[in-house]
């Protein structure tokens, strides 16, 4: 356990409504007396030109040294030139492996109620490579990169969670019918870790058919590995299937750090009008505390939420309730049970 | 219209619950006096070696020669050196979109009833070129290929289909913050080809998103085009959501020629046992009807089959029913008012 010791954890409050949801959950996790020393670190796209670096040396040095980071939306300028600031942070940091847990919330009406679902997904390389060109007038080639190492380490990230989480089945999500060489080789080094992990049942499922067999019958599916596009949508698809990307949480986990973030927009719409939705940066400061093994603070904290959400008198407007972020982020302090 | 037409089809029976399903199919188009003569072909897998060409000339040149062809589910054999027969089918016969409509079905037991989408897929690259190497010992690369004329030509198939079937809008799917230069080649054409339809509303959506509306918010979707990785699972997801692959019909379309083809397995489990659902073949050659401009007789059996289906008396097991194929089968003829 980590009964008194105390942490210090960058924060990048992000873009758009970034700012608000930032404040609102350091405001729960202060409330709750967890033992985090925050550094604050803002990555300015204003007057930023075309190639340059926008995320600081810094910045990226302070996630580094402190091993947590929280992080808001982030909107990138649009444009040639301009690299990801997502990308950006997952490939400078090392992040190879990006974890979504999406379980049904009582009290968020959705189509289903029994799903509980982890998308692991390999966070580094596949059709995110950004090797692209033009092979002739009108033809352009993108490449899909899958090595051997990466894929090892995604695959045994999914079943070291999947055993320290108790779950009991990873599922290894592929196209390996017709990229044959670089789904296989995906699918080979999950093969390869399962054998590690006798506890845990492996299978192994199409892409098309885990995107039809997550609509018809989610609740049967546990923690699901794969290549990086796959996770992209896939865990989209199952934030649908809970309530939305407003609502789940995402982790990204390095070799020796980790970023906690929320993959919505920046919203730039509602931004400053005490309207946005916490939950989803609030989850992923969870996964953070998850991380420093401060777990009974983590439960208690997501049993206020999810008293909060349930009885759906405070919740915000995106989820069909009525209330504004501080009182939403006001409810739930007032019901953590420190 | 077609009044007093007549027309030949290529009929490929397909593997497992294959040939029982085109049997069912033939039987009610022949019950509804459809002008149409047969060219069965049989494609064998039995002693085929790696590297062998499956599909005969003779087969290749029936349905260039017919125009339309109805082709049951195939299993390719597995191993390296076996080319899959529906993209050898797709690829030889020049195939370039693949449509495949999913509508709720009255009576079929799904968490949502206002599904009505249709998804027009590229049918001859992008991830599925085949183009696959191993750079240096464990790192792969897999090339997706977009080029401008197969991007153009399924954009003017996907507006063209929305102007004839009185859709409202075209939304073109993409990851082109990733992809920036592959698919942002597929959008410009998407956009260019809108330009000449201005009837039609055009939009574009992410992916990732795409996948998170659909299960959210699917009665909002209409007519979407995308790449032929996103199609495979769009298609297959929006299936779920009506119910599964046994119900989704799906039709390739050519140059001169159309193939309509169930999409799900070939079920080799019940194979000839007199239990599997042949609907998906039978929306699927109502497709090749409508094709055909024999609307009247397709709309005649389509409201026989949903009659059947939304009573739920006669049907087959995977959607919960009782019945046998053949008394599914019979119970549509029955119905049939010609
Ligand atoms: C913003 C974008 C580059 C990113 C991705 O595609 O990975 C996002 O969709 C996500 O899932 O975190
Ligand atoms: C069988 C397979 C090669 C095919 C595909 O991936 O296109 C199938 O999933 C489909 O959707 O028709």
């Amino acid at each position: 356990s980590s009964a008194g010791k105390s942490f210090r954890a960058t924060l990048f409050p992000g873009h758009g409504i970034g700012p608000e949801i930032s404040a609102a959950v350091v405001e729960i996790l202060e409330a709750s007396k967890v033992p985090i020393t925050w550094e604050e670190h803002i990555i300015s796209v204003d007057n930023v030109k075309p190639g340059q670096d926008i995320v600081s040396r810094e910045a990226l040095d302070s996630v580094l040294k402190n091993g947590y980071a929280l992080k808001g939306p982030m909107a990138t300028p649009i444009g040639k030139g301009y690299r990801s600031l997502n990308l950006t942070l997952r490939k400078e940091l090392g992040l190879y492996a990006n974890v979504r847990p999406c379980k049904s919330i009582p009290g968020v009406n959705t189509a289903y109620q029994d799903v509980d679902v982890v998308t692991v997904r390999e966070n580094t390389e596949g059709e995110y490579s950004g090797l692209e060109h033009e092979v002739a007038p009108g033809v352009v080639e993108s490449l899909k990169v899958i090595t051997k190492s990466a894929s090892l380490k995604v695959a045994e990230y999914a079943f070291a969670y999947a055993r320290a989480n108790k779950r009991k089945m990873v599922t290894a999500v592929h196209k390996a019918s017709v990229m044959k060489m670089s789904d296989g080789l995906f699918l080979s080094c999950a093969q390869q870790v399962a054998k590690n992990y006798p506890d845990i049942h492996y299978e192994e499922m199409l892409i098309d058919n885990a995107a039809s067999y997550l609509v018809s019958n989610p609740g049967r599916m546990d923690v699901m590995v794969m290549p990086n596009l796959y996770g992209d949508i896939v865990s989209d698809l199952c934030a649908g299937l809970i309530g939305g990307l407003g609502l789940t949480p995402s982790g990204n986990m390095g070799k020796g750090c980790m970023m906690a973030e929320a993959v919505h927009g920046t919203a730039p719409d509602i931004q400053g009008m005490d309207m946005a939705n916490p939950t989803a940066l609030l989850m992923s400061a969870l996964m953070m505390l998850r991380s420093m093994d401060l777990h009974d603070t983590a439960d208690k904290i997501a049993k206020a939420t999810y008293s909060v959400l349930k009885e759906a008198k405070y919740t915000t407007k995106d989820i069909g309730g009525n209330s504004s972020c501080s009182d939403y982020t006001k409810a739930i302090i007032d019901r953590i049970d420190i």
